[in-house]
């Protein structure tokens, strides 16, 4: 392992998962950890998230090969300039967040002369904070490394290689492109959640408690996402707002033909798009991507 | 139990499941089976969904008290004059159909002088087919049954007390309510996991690779649904089109709304409602409907 030392700087979900994850797959190597909530770095050290939790973000950093931002997007800046006077001039500076174009930018501008690798584990549950994090959390996953095009190579193979470590399995892909893919197969789905959870709970001719009572029919489903952090979700669509944007203009196209199709009796469409539908499920199964048992495995009792 | 014989026509997920939720609650009760496919019949009988497996839907409801219709809403006025032939004039007829109001109104027209009583048990996965069923998918769900004006109190009370024995809570309805909660709750959540999973898989700049890759992001969420069956669902649009359109119209709308926010860096506007949609989750977990756990309780491994 080319690290000795890891300092993880944000303590919810992803960060206390890394922390765990580190302790488990990498015990040789040392962790600090930090969070600007006082209360969260008093339950990290409770819950022995990190082998020392500092009280100073600069601190936190000072000697680690590897740093790792796990703060929402919008407090990746803030979180550089807090950490610079602490950091070693041959460290790796990486993040966790899922958007990666601004992110990258915020960071080169606020650490220059510093290697900035952002990276995005495509990993998480609905839960956040400090009690949220487990060490699998990462096994079987994606994590996307997006290296600027002057990144030094072994750093970025060092990093892919810390990732890897965790369970994770490695693509490395230009910022932009992350920010398209990630737009589709994760923002605009927790948008449409939201903004369905919202439409139904804001309805005056079905109450709110029929809506709770027969979520079962699969509008439960979309409660989970939309019941994600709310300060991390809102950074992610003000940070990658052009990608999200193309996205739910096609999204909103093609609702739109549906529309069409139900207002024709067009069954055929219908059958078409929902027999096709089955085959990326299948394809999401084959891949480990999803738990095969049906409903996701959920309990029935 | 006020029935000794009850039949059930169609045995994929839900008419497997009301076979062997009878055979383990009610074992003093008798079933019969009918599916229009042989191949299922034949399944059915290897699965010992029901005692007997007619070749006949005539035969198969000859002698019952009790006759549920688990076939697409689409396939219920042809169902309905299938069994016509042998049934007891004391007979309830009854569904599980997705829509209510046309399912209601064709079962009544195509079996005049009978005990028609529509019902909708809000219970279901992913899968389909005879080997998709088990005895506790009603078990801690809802089942909404929806009586005509007209209908005889003794016999809704009567499958009132057959669903509750199946381990659901049942709640009575008007038929026209019901079609405008399961837009919201069921119809519009499918018909938007269909359109998000189409509009993915349809893209130039992302690959379908990708797209499954990087799923866990959200997107395999929507995934689950839109792999349901496919007959069914293009029936279910076609037979509730007034309350699909008129809640596809809101969530619509809403949609656009957040298209502004994002558009305007308007971030109070979002967090406000990724805060709100918070407290659905928590009320339907509090109220049994869906896993506590982190992830549906998915496996991470």
């Amino acid at each position: 392992m080319p690290f000795r030392k890891v300092a993880i700087i944000g303590l919810g979900l992803l960060g206390g998962s890394i922390g765990l994850a580190v302790r488990e797959h990498l015990p040789g190597v040392a962790t600090t950890g930090y969070d600007a909530d006082s209360e969260v770095r008093e339950r990290a050290r409770e819950l022995d998230l990190a082998q020392t939790i500092a009280d100073d973000p600069a601190e936190a950093v000072r000697g680690a090969d590897l740093v790792v931002l796990c703060v929402p997007v919008g407090a990746m800046r803030g979180a550089a300039q807090a950490i610079a006077p602490g950091l070693s001039e041959d460290a790796i500076i990486s993040d966790v967040g899922s958007s990666k174009q601004r992110v990258g930018k915020a960071l080169a501008e606020e650490l220059p002369g510093h290697h900035v690798i952002p990276a995005h584990p495509v990993a998480g549950t609905e839960q956040s904070g400090p009690d949220a994090g487990f060490a699998s959390l990462f096994h079987q996953r994606w994590c996307i490394v997006t290296p600027p095009e002057d990144a030094d190579a072994a750093k970025v193979a060092a990093l892919v290689k810390f990732w890897k470590s965790l369970g994770s399995t490695v693509e490395v892909m230009d910022a932009a492109h992350h920010d398209m893919v990630l737009a589709v197969t994760s923002h605009i789905p927790h948008l449409i959640a939201y903004t369905i959870v919202g439409t139904a709970s804001d309805l005056e001719e079905v109450t709110r408690s029929e809506v709770i009572k027969y979520s079962a029919g699969g509008f439960r489903d979309f409660t989970r996402i939309a019941a994600s952090d709310p300060t991390m979700w809102r950074d992610v669509f003000l940070h990658n707002k052009d990608a999200v944007l193309e996205m739910m203009d096609r999204f909103q196209a093609d609702l739109g033909s549906m529309r069409d199709a139900i207002e024709a009796d067009d069954g055929e469409a219908m059958f078409d798009l929902f027999t096709r539908t089955r085959a990326i499920r299948r394809s999401i199964l084959e891949q480990g991507q999803d738990d095969a048992r049906p409903d996701f495995g959920r309990g029935h009792e």
